[in-house]
């Protein structure tokens, strides 16, 4: 049978060792494992967008995958680092936010890793996802049980103001999460609550920015002008045909989304 | 026997969780098949650079290897999915021009891609890698008949300009087609075709700048100094030893250029 | 028994096809060998920051691994290609000193690469990552012994400058080796060596800046204060706490380190 995949996400970024040397200690304890890289350009320091990227992948993953998120500026300080059973899957990073939105879609079990015998030998104070993140992944994909690891909590950390909120009649306000690759405005707005958008007259306010129009794909709109779209995410993005809307409009993550439906 | 091999090069770049999910997705659906990136970096929608990219690809990979290209601005239109067999592998993509110089290399058969049992269940509007590219490139790597996947065609788009054409009794006129990492200005004039350059005077005007210098490796020419070379890609690149030329010369993707051999 | 792990150090990025090729390349030789991609962003002909790279990475591999860095601007010279077995694993690339810090630290043996019947076929002037290192790897890893491959030299080329000198009764001159993708100013003094700045009062001239407080973890310190930290390289790395130290200070690799500790 073949061993569990372990998928990274991370803010390390590709210019160092640093994944490379994660994954060598994964292949030293679970030779044979495969290993997937979701990101490893989570903004740095950005808790949110780990949030994201993660609860945008697990679903197209297989039943006993174990993804590793370390997006960790409280490293070597004593936040936890623990283990979370999910859907069927396996998660493990800091308890410092990086599962929020997975923890509101699944429930979850969550333990805190303590039996330091699945560490590295030396951990650092600077790098816990080679030191004790990664050898514990690989232990897990090689048969250890979950209960080895550590005890189960129920006070895991989660992150405030994920989600938007309504601020009159018609009107609910949330932000942009994330802006991709291609400049696309990713909000909060989930698309299946307010599918409305694509029949009814509305207003996206992103930031100064009013957006009115929507188009079902990204060439249905004329050059140059914004629009709403229902992204893959499952959010309402904003987008300009074949530019980048963030720098269109001048707006990131973070920006304010207030929509407006009639 | 092990599975085909499975590439993917796209313009998702690596700071999102797209390519990761399509591994996902590949992973779920025939698990243990090999996926290697050739390049998510393309520059975004540009379908000769990805068409660039793929032709200098595939014949390093084995044969039966299935590559993925999506590079995909026309995503969610009536824009075909294709899949291509050439050379004895296969090429999945949109069908917007990104195989075109591998029909010009390769006798290729091409067959859009119809049936939706062998996509995700909801096909997005704005994510085929993942609906459908993907899924279909895992079900083929487990042995799916190319039948099975839809009907064959021969009026797959192809692009235009991509080669050099006779402009003077010694003169031929063609372009850049990529800028590399290290800023090497790589041209579409086959160093084969024009392998007297390193032996009698030429001219290679590039915009505006007149290159006259041919160097056999990188560091035969002086520092600073702009000089053509015989690319690794089969095309005559023009180089600056250890620094890039698309900055010393100011040049990049689509300049045009003039050949001169006396 | 699996076939051991192939990893891949170069300066070849991420936007072109360089890296995929090698992969393609490796797969056809070897079928089902594993690859990692250790770093492929090292600051292009940078070969004192490849031989940091791969010295980092490889204690955390299993024996036998397999190690290929190419960052090789004297590429189609007469600068040779060697293997390199030390610490039980072996290491491919040019004799150019990317090598250097693994020669101090493990006992090595190192043999010239020139038995041209495990390259690629047409071997080019500016690839041999393609043409020569990769396929060599392949070879080696299907079972090829090393001594086919070329004989024993006892010359291998070795940068010098690497190690900080005493300058002075309490003080030690060395410079920044590496700056991360967070910023933090990697230098090359040992931590081990100097772990009374943990304890004892001490200055750290980084450049113009001078720094004077120790932390234990990134969060430890006031933000937007410059701190000395234990870095997981083992080197004494200056941060700021969720920013970049490199921005901050203006400093950057190459940037001169003078410790003094009393």
């Amino acid at each position: 049978m073949p061993l569990p995949l372990i998928t990274l996400t991370t803010d390390f970024g590709l210019s160092d060792h640093y994944t490379g040397v994660m994954k060598g200690v994964i292949a030293g304890i679970a030779p044979g494992a495969s290993i997937i890289d979701i990101c490893h350009q989570i903004t740095p320091f950005s808790i949110i967008e780990a949030a994201y990227t993660i609860a945008q992948s697990y679903r197209y993953f297989p039943k006993g995958t174990i993804h590793v998120v370390v997006v960790d500026p409280g490293v070597g300080t004593s936040r936890r680092p623990i283990l979370v059973h999910s859907a069927g899957q396996h998660f493990i990073g800091p308890d410092n936010g990086v599962f929020s939105f997975l923890f509101d879609k699944e429930s979850s079990k969550v333990r805190v890793l303590a039996n330091a015998k699945y560490f590295l030998q030396d951990v650092s104070n600077t790098f816990h996802g080679r030191d004790i993140f990664a050898p514990v992944a690989a232990h897990l994909a090689r048969g250890t049980k979950p209960a080895q690891l550590g005890k189960l909590i129920s006070d895991a950390f989660r992150l405030s103001g994920l989600y938007p909120t309504r601020t009159g009649k018609r009107v609910w306000t949330g932000m942009v999460l994330k802006t991709d690759q291609f400049g696309n405005l990713i909000t909060n707005l989930p698309f299946a609550e307010f599918a409305a958008i694509s029949t009814r007259p509305f207003q996206l306010l992103l930031g100064m920015h009013s957006i009115t129009r929507f188009a079902s794909s990204y060439q249905q709109a004329e050059f140059g002008e914004p629009f709403a779209i229902a992204g893959s995410s499952g959010y309402i993005e904003v987008s300009v045909c074949e530019a980048s809307a963030a720098k269109a409009l001048g707006c990131g993550t973070g920006t304010s989304a207030e929509l407006t439906v009639w």
